[in-house]
């Protein structure tokens, strides 16, 4: 029988799919589990996206252009425009959900051995992706006592060799929820000149940032227009993941024009999500502000809720939907699996995502975990309250 | 200015793409065009596809399983199994169209430097998924004297080296129209066992078979399981190629559950794509007629009428909707170019798709060009009618 790929053995398995299977067995005992693990919101999707599925008038569901519809590029490049990021549609390429364009950007830039620098704790896809082209993640740890602030410059020079290519900066954070200033992405700017590599600027979570605070582009840096990538996503904006339709945005036409032979390959992203997509761009500022109230009172209310629970730290996350949370566990990755095996309350328990598989730095994060806060008020008050039961009984607290 | 990866240097580019400038000034020109360079075809989507569009109910558009719909996933298996391929439901991986599943397959199998054989003249995007995968074509000429049909095995035998991993049998073939026949797959079979390659099995035009014959699946051969890995799409079999849905199927298990890592990576497939898929399983034999009954009609019109062009050699395909014609010219490039920058009959003209590019080795197919027969009789009339004109004033002509 022939055999697998080196890669294939090397490719990372997501750290939340080690626990699918006991949340499932757990489910089959009859226990309700609360899902804190993923980023799967409950937010409906936008009526004007729906509605545009439902009137979909053509008869032959055709490739698109392999940049995407030009009407959708163009819409798209109005709507950057409107948020101060200067791009038009030939800068724009719509991608097969935000994944594809940070793959493309990889395979554009980076050679294989190439290296890439991450703040870990960071999304875990990236190894996935890095897998795939063939290149090498470097973490710098942010730490959780600055609420997963950018590491100092010090810490990415010192890693830095003739094989870095790039930095990941995902902003506002998945997994942290941290919202890097304009002050970080200027120093980011420093190194990226100094050092001639390129910025992937992952904001897929950009309409979230919470308490006033307000979202500085890495488009927007000066001087750094030939090095950012930005990579975007419609999944999380309008909660529809399921179109699978992103998009990769940058002014340097060489990165444009080889990151889109690479989607000549693939053809074209999907028809029907690009619809939905350009369909979502006339969604009413009253859609949003009902999401942006949902989600400041799920954050308020759980971060809140987890603060009182002695012995668990939970930084106040300024963006995105996500916080990382210290557990006074010695091994959270056990802790999250004897949630689904061996807890119940009321039988009901919850689902976190163990934060060790977000840190590329082996041992790391071991006593973090990862809550997605995506369900409703209700169900938030419930999960916390299990947790704060299992950390009562559970044997390996520290 | 940091610089880009020299594997993007070498991702070629579409062949056809090359000639798309001069089509759209030909057109701006006032010159109508007649597409034979390209598989989109002009049928309608099955109404069951549309209409599950129309009626879609979901509120919130939610990822799939990373290995797609489990109801759309048993519905294939269903399929499969009624074309007697015995497949069930964890044996398919739903892809974002066939491209991924080739993508996947290459990863889970192949480590950079791997060397994959493909009979050319072959499926152009073949070359630019290697690039992404970092494996490298090696190309066996197969002829089109004898339409195309599997080369001799000595001729493979003679490329094998220890870098060797898999072999791609795309059936039937795109771009030559050429139907694999049981026997030649069983030469095939032998081989893979013999040196231990991976079988990847492109069948994504497996209904569109003409003559009485019957397409025999790779999935089929007796005592080859673990080697094969099947590609298929929605695309042409419903002519919903922008639905972006495809699959990979293989009854080797460690090549599916590594597969199933990097679909995790790019979290799921389209979620409607896979909608309108399932609708599609439901499509009549009615529907599947008339696409016949069309093609036919189209196939024997105009390999018939290219064939009465003096000079013009156009084998009749078996298969698929294509066929590589051979031309009374020295440079078929040229010649392609020159249609559309300086001929037009009554202000009407063709695009083709130059064969060169169908083949990785340098200087074969200058006399050739595939056309895809998917417009309508009135239309390929005209597009046979303009190549014959073309032909008698065309000054590169031999």
């Amino acid at each position: 029988m022939p055999k697998l790929s080196i890669r294939a053995h090397k490719m990372p398995a997501s750290p939340i799919r080690r626990l699918v299977p006991y949340a499932e067995a757990a489910k089959k005992q009859g226990k309700k589990v609360y899902h804190l693990n993923i980023g799967q919101p409950d937010i409906f999707s936008p009526q004007e996206a729906l509605d545009a599925i439902h009137n979909y008038e053509e008869q032959v569901i055709e490739y698109s252009h392999s940049a995407g519809n030009e009407s959708y590029r163009k819409g798209l490049a109005k709507y950057y425009q409107s948020i101060g990021i200067n791009v038009d549609h030939t800068e724009i390429m719509v991608t097969t959900g935000g994944s594809e364009a940070i793959i493309f950007a990889m395979l554009a830039c980076m050679n294989p051995g190439d290296e890439i620098i991450i703040p870990e704790p960071y999304y875990t896809n990236y190894s996935g992706f890095a897998n795939e082209a063939g290149v090498n993640v470097i973490p710098i740890t942010s730490k959780i006592e600055n609420g997963f602030a950018l590491p100092p410059i010090t810490d990415f020079e010192k890693v830095i060799t003739d094989k870095t290519k790039a930095i990941i900066i995902c902003n506002p954070n998945n997994p942290t929820g941290y919202l890097y200033s304009k002050e970080e992405l200027y120093q980011v700017k420093e190194l990226a000149l100094k050092y001639d590599l390129f910025v992937f600027a992952d904001e897929v979570y950009r309409e979230f940032v919470y308490d006033g605070e307000e979202h500085f582009s890495a488009m927007k840096i000066e001087g750094l227009e030939q090095h950012v990538i930005l990579f975007d996503s419609v999944s999380k904006r309008y909660s529809m993941c399921g179109v699978r339709t992103g998009c990769l945005v940058t002014k340097n036409k060489e990165v444009y024009q080889t990151a889109l032979k690479y989607g000549q390959a693939r053809l074209s992203p999907p028809s029907l999500g690009q619809l939905a997509g350009e369909a979502a761009l006339k969604t009413t500022k009253k859609y949003f502000d009902n999401v942006y109230n949902e989600y400041i009172k799920r954050r308020d209310f759980v971060i809140d809720a987890l603060n009182k629970i002695e012995g668990v730290f939970a930084p106040k996350p300024k963006g995105a939907f996500y916080s990382i949370i210290q557990l006074p566990v010695k091994d959270a990755d056990h802790f999250c699996q004897w949630l689904l095996e061996d807890f119940d309350y009321r039988n009901e328990t919850v689902m976190l995502a163990p934060a060790s598989g977000f840190y590329a730095t082996e041992g790391l994060g071991k006593n973090e975990a990862r809550i997605a806060y995506v369900l409703k008020i209700e169900d938030l008050e419930k999960a916390v309250k299990i947790i704060e039961e299992a950390l009562k009984i559970y044997p390996g607290r520290i």
